[in-house]
């Protein structure tokens, strides 16, 4: 997507050839800057500090993170010792696990003076291909949203997103912010809800940047306002994105993504969860076994923002003295989800519904 | 309650026995700040800029306003302007009409040079009745956490509340934090679960400096974050206060409110209201009629907070250009309601449950 007006990925090889560079979005929207990251540990403290973030980002720096460490060592013990050490840095979106096993499976087996090509091939495959399988969870979810516009006749179509699931969680395009980019673009009236997403803001910061560069109409409102605007007829359909689906249905995502799905169950409003099949975790038989991020206490207690004069600074917020606790990811159940938007097309939030799209998944 | 080992009400006649004086909660956390109101004007500014807040105090604010209006001119018709300004401040509260209402009984019919002594005869005993009520509001809610705490054998109690529904809300004790004091003085080990509430952050500023300062254990979350807590059994009892309850038991709140009611339905978490009789409204019979009020949308965008010296300052925290809604409050459907805590005992959340507890005011 563009950023005053220069398209951008998310993150893209350097020159150098090996090296990559990303946006650091820690720094937005205050500021737009770009930082390389030069070596597996680079990558890895890239995806913990949350400068890449967003399930399918995450999966993408830590493919990149791994072909730098094999360029440093392609032995089978450091490409063992790096999955770990990446893998670990964030639980809860499957997407750096599977990029990491797709990552191993291209260069195992191989003779190492060929892994470190594997590598960097198999990397920009998956970049390619997540942009490509965004640009199709848009497809079929415009369909969703231009169904909407025609029975309100011309009245925009009013959209509630939380957290971002936008084109910097992915790769270029997003998931949830896909179909809304791609019916924006072919003309229908549209208006999106950005929850703010508490505690790093990531809609009121990130989403809402992105919907703003790219013209989108959008009203931020805090975590707390959607269940009210739900009730007042004010939302037409909730599009969010996730970390992780179980087999069952059941969807992890940003913290107080659950608490708007029972919102919408209780007024009726449609809740579709876009997702790229690397977010599905056809091991997990339901989704309260996923596991749970608890971040650090100081992202609830502490807060950056612009001062008048343009300098970015962190302030406390919170009673001094007092403990905060933050969990970063909740589980919807998939009897609150309408349905998911995928590469392949929507389907219900089932077990019947995923293997309707993945049949090749389906158990001999 | 006490600060710093001084107890303190929310707003008390100061010492030259006409102007009254009150906490600045805008300042709070970050500062300790007493601020004199010297007439009805400073008294109106307070109530909108929010310096006061909270449905009891906002109508003990504006009784005291109209006492220092009526001290400068005593005419039924100034007593009109003063009650049409006060009462126009903030909407969704009806706390505020029902003070100003009593206050015009107490003044009304009397002669023109006893209206002074007479009004601020009755300011005085609205706030004393408060204090009163918010007692008895904590004895009869005390029951209901110390019966969860025998169940729980002698593990804290875990309570969740949102918003600042504490003595800084009233003019002492609290309506949903009554009954947290008073379990934790009689020894009820308990633990306080204390919703941040953006977008003005009442429950990290407010309500945790006040557990703390009584030294009740808590812990601030963000609002996104309760839904998951109660997923996980970490939340054994939901208290909140309220802005107003319609006569069919709907109860409009701080926005999230509903969410977290939704929630704890979802979770069979026990979801209590705590109120006063003030906060009542016996003219609207369902909740989704009541005014809701639609703040700056500064309050979303902007957020005070702490540097590291000390200094308090506001920061802007959205991306750049970006547009915000900010609904204050959201209506709680009665059917999501365990019960109500008031100064007579506890009722389901119906029109027969007030009524037997007030059946003076059922219908002839």
């Amino acid at each position: 997507m563009k950023i005053n007006g220069k398209p951008y990925r998310t993150i893209w090889l350097a020159p150098d050839g090996w090296s990559v560079e990303v946006i650091d979005q820690t720094r937005l929207p205050h500021e737009f800057s770009v930082i390389p990251l030069r070596s597996m540990d680079d990558a890895a403290r890239a995806i913990l500090s949350m400068q890449v973030r967003g399930a399918p980002l995450i999966g993408a720096t830590a493919a990149y993170g791994l072909a730098m460490a094999i360029r440093e060592d392609a032995s089978d013990e450091a490409i063992d010792r790096a999955v770990a050490h990446l893998a670990k840095q964030r639980p809860t979106a499957i997407n750096l696990r599977w990029a990491l096993d797709e990552m191993r499976r291209a260069v195992q087996n191989q003779p190492r003076e060929e892994r470190v090509a594997a590598a960097y091939e198999r990397a920009a495959l998956i970049c390619d291909d997540d942009v490509e399988t965004c640009r199709l969870i848009g497809e079929h979810g415009r369909k969703l949203i231009m169904d909407i516009a025609r029975k309100k006749a011309g009245a925009p179509v009013e959209v509630l997103t939380h957290c971002n699931a936008g084109w910097l969680a992915c790769v270029d395009w997003g998931t949830a912010t896909s179909p809304i980019y791609q019916a924006h673009d072919a003309g229908v009236p549209l208006h999106v809800w950005v929850d703010e997403t508490r505690p790093r803001n990531q809609g009121a910061a990130l989403t809402a940047y992105e919907l703003g560069s790219h013209g989108v109409p959008h009203t931020i409102v805090v975590d707390n306002a959607g269940g009210h605007l739900m009730q007042h007829g004010r939302v037409d359909l909730c599009i969010v994105g996730t970390d992780r689906v179980a087999a069952n249905g059941d969807v992890a995502n940003k913290i107080g993504t659950y608490l708007k799905a029972l919102a919408a169950k209780d007024n009726n409003v449609p809740f579709y969860v876009a997702l790229p099949h690397s977010t599905i975790d056809w091991t997990l038989s339901e989704g309260m076994s996923i596991p749970i991020e608890e971040r650090s206490a100081d992202e609830v207690l502490k807060m950056p923002g612009r001062l008048p004069d343009g300098s970015v600074v962190t302030v406390e917020i919170a009673a001094p003295g007092s403990p905060a606790g933050n969990p970063a990811f909740d589980v919807t159940p998939a009897r609150l989800i309408t349905g998911f938007i995928t590469e392949r097309g929507v389907c219900p939030a089932t077990r019947e519904g995923l293997l309707s799209l993945y049949p090749e998944r389906a158990p001999d």
